[in-house]
């Protein structure tokens, strides 16, 4: 990732794509069984219930929300981490407000963490060993949260212990890598403390970002099962996804020190940043450079690998007339330090959510149609653990009942507009959503027509839309859309871009993201809160209330012209090797038929009184088209990858993951290993097997 | 398989075992979208309609029908095969008797036959290759049948080519398989002319049993995609599953020429046949046999692999009430020979069905509350190829939607029973027809009754009840249960075992299955086949009409003890290895519990007055739990397997066969390789996982 400056401190500035390729994963933004009797097969969503949640949804009580949540550091599994369990608990539990039910299921799950009585350490030492000079061991406490003995000291989790020297350096290349965050990448170049927070919402030159460089997602010892008690472990040795060396973030305050005293040549242009220096890329210090030029960095990481309980939190509310249908949304509620942006501001919109239709089910106004999961995921800042974990347990439960998984994380970057990530057929519903709600602000405008300022694209259908984004790996929806198949998407108000180039907002994941920060520098006033609150909630009940469901299968088309005009341009190599895309032409051409008049039997039928039954045979379309996408056979390499249009891309051309990456592969080496180009026929196959499968579905139920 | 006597002609009798394991897999006997505006969604069996279609089920149509489907060898994708392809669209297009809907499906798949210019050969040479005797290259024309040119000569199907010499033989141990029936096995002795058909049922002296010998299902170039034009194909000398060396069956008329003369030394008693000599192991002749010593058996096999189109043909009627949900019924088309028996006792009964119901469908009498979908399934006898490959087409619609396949292939092996091979759930539909059905001849029993004077066993929770077969891979079933997860069931009359040992009738897979064969020994007046179709079509009525889906899940709870006490005399060493059944135990008793409260919640319902959608969520639960049972992590080295309960058992304890095949594995080989019992570690939490995960499916749906 390009914003990743790394300085290779023992043996220079090597492994940056390597350490690139380990970061990437998670440095990426994160973005009772009957119907009621009284209920009504035919109910529809009801508008009023819906200007009721928006009106109710209270920006004040979401402020008051994160004041608690962030009051204290809560790490996964750590005191504070169990006492939050407890606080949702008893809000869903709460006569007034509460759900129809709550409760918690355990993991037993590998984490890391640093040593306690042996900190890691980087130190600077001459050819005698004596220490010339030490990068902090923890942040600055600059607003009196980073002094809480809470605070865990920065450490990158998963990276293995050890205390690299120059000689195993000089042997085996790269022997350790540093991390840190340059001012130029996210404080727009500012990095004098009374530039920095409190004075401004830039981060401090002793903030420290830490993170997980696990490779994959979900508990490591137990891959595809719930990592229960009876559950079989690998042995720690035998799991697969660590770094192979040790890794220590630091502060750009004492990066500084040793990257402005490096020797060697000049680093290229784009490595260059904001430490008032040039960059150079080492081995070893200059010779006029504050430190003897044999020197050297030492890094001693002590990291430890534990077994640690961590829970999840779920409250539900049963749904009216089909219970057996579950709408799905959740966010983690651990955090690196106080987390208050990271994930409190999520999880400060799920409480509040929650409290206001809470109350209405309460009170007897109100009870959605489809049943409503509300979900607490645990240990996500580790790898997204709690929530691979619920699908591993409850896979077969969730392939077969869920509508939809939201996930709201980060609920506010910034204050300037929406951003959607998810697959298409979620694209109307929140479109819907986003026209019913005023921006916050002055502009008069709304969510959606504010957000087409900033982000927007020319579809073919609709013309000027806003754009939604893709999902990859960054929160917990991962493993609701790439392993099982459930339309997902992640919600969230954020950055003008115009204003800052910020990767993101500076004090992620260190110990200045606090309550203060968001309240002085995010979101004064909460108002994008309150604006993300009503649009995820908006959201939320067209999905668990509509008759039908608000998702548009159509809206795949445009996907799949895209990955299909991306392949043509690959068709004079293919064709050499005998691969044509003709029945991808035909495949996606079928898909877009297969859809277009499904849609229009829906029309038909809303026009009409459908029975129950009509109805359900259409959602159950609708639910399951993303499931079709599913191929065991894709990427036997990858873990839980297997949705075929949204799988990793390693290959440059933008067109169907297995495809383009085997396209590159062959390119790149298979001229004359007929294999390679075999790889490329079986996963176009795949793909071709994939789409007519979904057209199959999307048909008239008793055609051939 | 014991019944198999193998001469290695060339080098001796060595390979049982091997040839055992090729051939087991085969050679085991065969045992308008909206609903209508009309239809009530409370609609449940109409008894009237039941009892309509078992009286008009006609056991001289069933006899006709057969007349006409074996009246030439119809071999798959040969001109015969073709014209019943044609057949069956006629009838199930026919404006008074036909269905709603009809069509075929063609796949490219790969075959293998003899060549017809050069013929397989199997002689005995003397030392200066002078050919001192032959056998037939064919059957003899004992009934006219045999005659006919389009009979295929005997052989061994995906056998590759080769001609072994004594040379090879001796290099490599075994360089060819001969495979023959021997009359103590097939004849209960009996072998002279005029013991055997037209005399008796008994097998002629110069029958031969073809068959294929690949070791998988499915079209062998395309695993796990349709064999369609688009799909990516092996290359074949890339496919596996083909046997290593030549193989060729021969009649045991020759066999006795070639065994009687065999020297070395006396072959173990349990191998000894019906041939009227002792058996010897050889290698060669004995110095007296009619053979001099230095003579050699050469065997020349010239089988080739064929790239043919063949066809599966599929008839719809559409559900009044649930079009979405299918009731499949199926049977192969293609035979070897005329297959009188093979398939077309089980193709004329599913005319006749289709027959009766197309009928009541075009008077307007009656449709059916779900979909029923006839096939007739393509290339069977070369590996289940036509079935597969549309599981392989339509996996997610069928996974999404099919309730249940019920098979009929071989419908009459003899008239002394009914036998069923299928999944629990299915036990208690198929009591419930067999229940309903008087029994042919003249005990005036019920076929229930009848049955269970049989085939029984006590079950703990109905005592003495007649016993269910489990499903291999004999026939059509095998990619919906195991492929699928989808409950299925095969239908046939049987033999009484107290008048004959023969392993399968005696003519199965030669030129001598033909409709005499069948009208004078196996069922004059056809009233086993009445009672088959008979009983399957009243299960597949129950199937399709019933308001809740006839399928019992508590029907597990006993298969799932008695694997559990199959573990548990595994516990001792088990426990050594510190591996617990404790977590086993208690999710057995988790799904027992759920199971039984699941049933009560059924009949609670069907007190009262269930809404449609109160019913669709039940039907669902049922008609899904055999989909939880499969894991795509069980068994990565099987194909298509992925069952946890029915996957192929090579270990000797009838337990679950993951856990089975691991304990062996490491019981064999495992004492000082902790990772083999890692392994059985893994296999026991994949059954836990999936357990568990079936029990939460079977819980009030809004229950955490």
């Amino acid at each position: 990732m390009q914003w990743v400056k790394v300085l290779g401190g023992v043996v220079g500035a090597a492994a940056v794509l390597g350490l690139g390729i380990i970061v990437g994963h998670f440095a990426i933004p994160k973005g009772a069984d009957s119907p009621a009797p009284s209920a009504s097969a035919s109910q529809d969503l009801d508008m009023k219930i819906l200007e009721t949640l928006m009106e109710q949804l209270d920006a004040n009580r979401i402020r008051e929300n994160l004041r608690e949540l962030s009051k204290e550091p809560h790490l996964a599994t750590s005191p504070r981490d169990e006492a939050l369990v407890q606080l949702l608990l008893q809000r869903w539990q709460d006569p007034e407000s509460g759900l129809d039910s709550a409760g918690t299921t355990e993991y037993e799950v590998l984490l890391s963490f640093p040593n306690g009585e042996q900190p890691n350490r980087v130190d600077v030492v001459n050819s005698t060993g004596a220490i010339l000079f030490s990068c902090r061991h923890s942040e600055e406490n600059v607003t009196g949260e980073q002094g809480d003995p809470n605070v865990v000291p920065p450490y990158a989790a998963y990276a293995p212990p050890g205390t690299p020297q120059a000689v195993n350096a000089a042997k085996y290349g790269v022997a350790g890598v540093l991390v840190y965050t340059d001012p130029k990448d996210i404080n727009d170049g500012k990095s004098l403390p009374n530039e920095t927070f409190p004075h401004s919402w830039c981060l401090p030159p002793s903030g420290v970002e830490r993170g997980s460089y696990f490779e994959y997602f979900g508990d490591p010892l137990t891959p595809y099962l719930p990592a229960r008690p009876y559950s079989f472990r690998l042995n720690s040795d035998n799991a697969s996804g660590f770094p192979p060396i040790p890794i220590q973030p630091i502060g750009f305050e004492d990066a500084q020190v040793l990257l402005c005293n490096l020797g060697g040549n000049l680093a290229p242009a784009d490595w260059q940043g904001g430490l008032g220096c040039d960059y150079n890329l080492g081995p070893g210090f200059r010779s006029n450079s504050i430190f003897p030029e044999d020197s050297q960095v030492n890094v001693s990481v002590h990291n430890r690998l534990e077994l640690r309980n961590s829970s999840n939190v779920l409250g539900i509310i049963r749904g009216a007339v089909e219970p057996d249908r579950y709408v799905l949304y959740g966010n983690h509620r651990d955090s690196w330090v106080h987390g208050a942006v990271d994930p409190s501001t999520g999880t400060a919109v799920l409480l509040e959510l929650s409290r206001v239709l809470g109350t209405l089910l309460k009170k007897g106004t109100w009870r959605p149609r489809r049943s409503i999961v509300f979900a607490s995921w645990g240990a996500e800042e580790f790898g997204l653990i709690g929530s691979t974990e619920f699908t591993e347990e409850f896979f077969s439960k969730l392939q077969e009942r869920a509508v939809a998984y939201i996930n709201v994380d980060i609920s506010v970057f910034a204050n300037a507009t929406l951003r959607v990530q998810g697959t298409p057929p979620i694209q109307s519903v929140v479109f819907s959503a986003a026209k019913q709600i005023s921006a916050p602000g002055s502009s008069g405008l709304s969510i959606y027509d504010n957000w087409i300022r900033y982000y927007n694209r020319s579809s073919p259908v609709y013309g000027l839309v806003p754009s939604l984004g893709t999902l990859g790996a960054g929160s917990d929806y991962a493993p609701f859309i790439h392993f099982l198949g459930i339309s997902s998407m992640d919600i969230a108000y954020t950055y003008d871009r115009s204003k800052t180039s910020a990767r993101i907002y500076p004090t992620y994941h260190t110990a200045f993201d606090t309550f203060d920060y968001v309240d002085k520098f995010l979101d004064p006033g909460f108002s994008s809160h309150q604006a993300v609150a009503r649009t995820a909630g908006n959201v939320l009940l067209r999905l668990s209330d509509s008759l039908f469901l608000p998702l548009n299968v159509s809206d795949y088309s445009e996907t799949l012209r895209s990955f299909l005009q991306a392949a043509e341009n690959l068709s004079v190599l293919l064709e050499q090797h005998n691969i044509s895309l003709g029945p991808l032409v035909t495949a996606v051409e079928k898909f877009e038929g297969a859809a277009t008049s499904f849609n229009q039997r829906i029309a038909t039928l809303q026009e009409g009184t459908p029975n129950p039954l009509q109805v359900r045979m259409i959602n159950d379309q609708l639910m399951l088209l993303e499931r079709t996408f599913l191929s065991s056979q894709a990427f036997p390499e990858e873990r839980y990858y297997s949705h075929v249009l949204w799988a990793p891309r390693t290959g440059s051309v933008a067109t169907f993951p297995g495809l383009s990456n085997a396209y590159s592969q062959a390119e790149n080496t298979g001229h004359d290993r007929p294999t390679a180009w075999d790889e490329v026929q079986r996963q176009l196959s795949i793909v071709v097997a994939a789409l007519e499968g979904a057209a199959a579905t999307l048909r008239p139920v008793a055609d051939l």
